[in-house]
């Protein structure tokens, strides 16, 4: 192991070495290596969330000579979302819940130069509410940040695995818990919080990367001095104003008042400004909490060195569906509606692709990704507020009205699965679920520490169809799908795009599947162990390309093989739904490396 | 999942269909079966535990184009030994505790068609010596014959995983549990006992395939009534006489005498005989136990019909190292000293490579296949009797004496990790170990359902060595090794070889290896998600050939990760010695299936 260890020394080196002479931010490494093409340094590929890679020689035409050449067992059986890391020669990943790490020598075929096990009480499993999932570590001047379930934000030296620091971001006994990627920005790292189902009060917290000191905390609902909102200039379309989320609140309920930050989190240098969203208001119960229950459902634009709120937009206000507002934030230069923009592209659960200006929040198109959709008719660009179809609005017809075929289901549209977007063709690669939902509320009391929902669900697909998932195709110059490959089940893993004029993405049912992005025709398929909820990646070693994805059946749509549950409205309502996977594949966390064949 | 259901009745009446016109034996099925190359209907392949397909598409030409084609996680953690059988376009598949059992479609890439997981008390698992595995199951009749942990037999209707019959073989309050993949003789399903470090008085029994009712049980200690043994006509090189076991015990201990049959079985249609060995008498401390512990450690030949001994063989009279004699017993119609011999071959744990005339149980050579062997200087070919080297005696020295550097350690120069036979070139291929002991007897008492070994060992690589393992060919014409490949871990896979001049094998380290049969030149390897313990096995489907193995570390060599145990002397010894394997590899179940690129 020593000779390893030096090598994965001298490794973390060269990585470190880049970083003299310009600042000592890390901020500065990571953009170096995210324009690295060979390297896969942030969670979601680049700070814009792109999960687009320059790389070319895995393409539309060398596509069907994937095979795979290494695999790795991760010995956890539960969901695997998120993906690894890869920074020099080492790849880094991370497990659900014990929440393992894995230092893998690239240049031995995955074998574990380091693996680090934190020490967690198991009474937090009980406590997640969709699976114990863990999206993946950040990595940052020769650290690599984990976000354990239990709340505890953890610094490993990248070389060793040894503790750096450690912080305990949140209670885990009062419902919040760690299943995002943190995002290292500058010398800080950023780290949000899960548990809207057990009344948190969402925060993100940004932490000095040196030694883990928080340097400032933003809530999600509260006094503005808890959000960190600036009343005269902080905007929606206009400054907020004081109190923003306290008026929109009865009483103290915004102290359990949800907006976990569960989701992914981008970030642009130039602007200086970190995106993010915030999930459903707690309860779920709608007519338990009056109001718009703002800041939930919100999109946040926010100054990352001093977590000051810029602009602000919410989506769903006063969500009556569960439609969490955390999915990835996409910055991209393109073409809206004819005209070039710096644009913020986010696919909501609630079922329409938002487009806005995000160097002011202005809201530029809001269309729906799924036909299906019927919980609103459109969303009104003015106002930026949807048009709700009463019909289908969960406490509309009486407190306790079972509200029936609602589309999408609380799962939404998309879940917390990230899009691709390729600048090859101005296109959008969207894992999407087509599912809709019963909705039927009950009166629950909050208890700290227990489930704060009121709702019991059920889940389908929508009438008259059978697959439960897409892969689209979504251009936002018209707002319009493209293309659209139906799926048996939800499209529950991360995609990724490349100049290849590729674009990837795994299934629940265990394939990793290549389409060409100009016409999604299918050009490669293979069955990995279990069913994909994790992200694809790619990335490059000794001159060749390859590509990562972790299979791993569980999350949300696979809680019921993950957690042994089989009551239709068990996991939410999401195990009647998904009943069938367990045909297709079982439990067992692997990752499957592909590369082209000689 | 009807269309799929109907597919699999369609396929598996075509199996039935081809036994009308013959007897209703399943016997006939199966020898016509394990004739068929492009099916695996045995555990090993064959009756006659080969390991050895006449196939030849992947041969050592094509062998560099193989890559994995489907994979499968089956759910389960521990340690999966054995591997699946193939019987017309289905793969049967079982797993460690809880035993789950799947029926694959190999028409749309390993899709469950149906899957059967016990009831099981999980306080069988602390009474599992060697990890919680079990080694396959068996197909006769339309049925599969699952041995649960629980030491329940039951036979599934290979249709629709619906059971058929259920048995109760065993007593895992006792001690006895089920490991081994049982065998379909004729009419009938053979099946042993795991439970020798817990005082079972082991058996073989044999069940009738149509209802599962008792036709016979041969213990392996007690009186001739319970060995079935014919003092006039059972021999060893002579008839053994009356009361050959009784004679060799102290008082009742053969009661608790051990002598467990967890290994392999096989079967020679032409003289009708079954052959399998019985393991370590009770306790391991060998003091406690005067005599020769006789039919301990021991090679029988048995009618099918009555379960009445031919001729047995005890290799190891007296035990003092545990060297379980159940290793698998091979058939082979080869040269011997240059004569042409029905030959048995066993490659024994206790480092002596057997060979006998399996017609009359003839001693033909006793070789040593690790030159690292020092317990015995030899095996006299006319007595039959090792010479021992009281040095290396645990007990010779005193009855608590540590009796340090003896090879082979407790785990064998081989354990249950079967050998393979090639015809193309007489020569067998066989995993094994390389691994020396200290061993410490104490005093212990028997208590029912409680460890009964007497015994503290540490495990280690011959002095001056770090490799625990090797792959070797060796030769019975003259008894040598040809070739030997040293692993870094033992290698605790069952090999493969074929008409196509490959031999295959998995490593603890997670490799599967293709090498050449003449030379061990290394033609191919991939890196499994685990480690393999597993045994390789080759099918065709749709006229083209693949090979499949299970990953999944765990087994004797691999209980300190398996169990999560981590003192040096706990799995009896075998945690020391392997710790480094968690560098390699992490725990899971997965089955890769490879074939040759187009």
């Amino acid at each position: 192991m020593n000779a390893m260890k030096q090598l994965l020394a001298a490794t973390v080196c060269v990585a470190a070495f880049a970083t003299i002479g310009g600042t000592a931010s890390a901020n500065d490494e990571l953009i170096k290596l995210q324009g690295t093409a060979g390297q896969w340094a942030i969670p979601a590929g680049n700070y814009a969330s792109q999960r687009f890679s320059t790389l070319t020689q895995i393409n539309t035409k060398t596509a069907k000579n994937l095979r795979p050449v290494w695999t790795f067992s991760t010995g956890v059986l539960r969901g695997h979302e998120g993906g690894p890391l890869v920074i020099g020669d080492v790849m880094y990943l991370s497990t659900p819940f014990p929440n393992k790490v894995f230092a893998l020598d690239l240049n031995n075929n995955g074998r574990i130069l380091w693996s680090y096990e934190p020490k967690q009480d198991p009474n937090v499993i009980p406590v997640m509410c969709c699976d114990t999932v863990n999206r993946g570590v950040a990595y940052g001047e020769g650290k690599i940040f984990l976000h354990q379930a239990d709340a505890t934000l953890v610094a490993l030296d990248a070389t060793t695995g040894k503790v750096a620091w450690s912080v305990k971001d949140a209670d885990p006994g009062k419902g919040a818990t760690g299943t995002s990627a943190p995002l290292v920005v500058k010398d800080k790292v950023l780290v949000g919080v899960s548990g809207g189902e057990f009344g948190v009060q969402g925060h993100v917290t940004a932490y000095n990367i040196a030694d883990g000191s928080r340097a400032w905390r933003a809530y999600s609902e509260g006094p503005d001095d808890q959000l960190l909102f600036d009343a005269n200039t902080t905007s929606m379309g206009q400054p907020v104003g004081k109190d923003s989320s306290l008026k929109t609140w009865q009483g103290d309920q915004w102290k359990i008042g949800g907006g976990a930050t569960w989701g992914w989190i981008s970030y642009d240098p130039e602007l200086n400004l970190v995106y993010y969203g915030s999930g459903n208001p707690s309860t779920w119960n709608p007519t338990q909490r009056p109001g718009d229950n703002k800041w939930s459902m919100t999109v946040f634009a926010r100054d990352p060195d001093t977590g000051v709120a810029k602009w602000v937009y919410q989506m769903t206000p006063h969500d009556q569906w569960d439609y969490d507002g955390i999915n990835e934030m996409i910055l991209a230069d393109t073409t809206v509606n004819g005209k070039p923009t710096k644009a913020l592209v986010h696919f909501d659960r609630n079922g329409f692709a938002y487009v806005l200006d995000r160097t002011n929040g202005t809201l530029l198109q809001a269309n729906k990704y799924d036909p299906k959709v019927n919980w609103a008719t459109h969303v009104d660009l003015a106002t930026g507020r949807p048009e709700v179809v009463s019909q289908y609005a969960p406490g509309d017809q009486g407190a306790d009205h079972n509200t029936k075929g609602v589309c999408p289901a609380a799962l939404g549209s998309k879940d917390q699965q990230p899009a691709s977007y390729s600048p090859v063709t101005h296109m959008f690669y969207v894992p999407t679920n087509h599912v809709c939902m019963d909705y039927e509320p009950f009166k629950v009391s909050y208890v700290a520490g227990q489930p704060y929902v009121g709702a019991t669900l059920s889940m389908f697909p929508p009438a008259g169809e059978n697959n439960l998932g897409n892969f689209i195709a979504y251009d936002v110059n018209d707002g319009k799908i493209k293309w659209s490959i139906p799926e048996t089940f939800s499209v529950w893993s991360g995609a990724l795009s490349t100049s290849g004029g590729i674009v990837a993405y795994g299934t629940l049912d265990g394939q990793l599947k290549i389409v060409d992005q100009k016409t999604g025709k299918q050009l490669y398929a293979f069955k990995t162990p279990s069913g994909i909820i994790g992200n694809v990646n790619t990335y490059t070693h000794n001159g060749k390309q390859y590509l990562a994805v972790l299979s791993g059946v569980g999350g949300w749509a696979g809680i019921g093989m993950a957690a042994g549950l089989t009551e239709d409205t068990a996991g939410l309502g999401a195990v009647g739904a998904y009943k069938a996977l367990s045909n297709y594949t079982q439990l067992g966390g692997v990752l499957t490396v592909f590369g082209l064949s000689n």
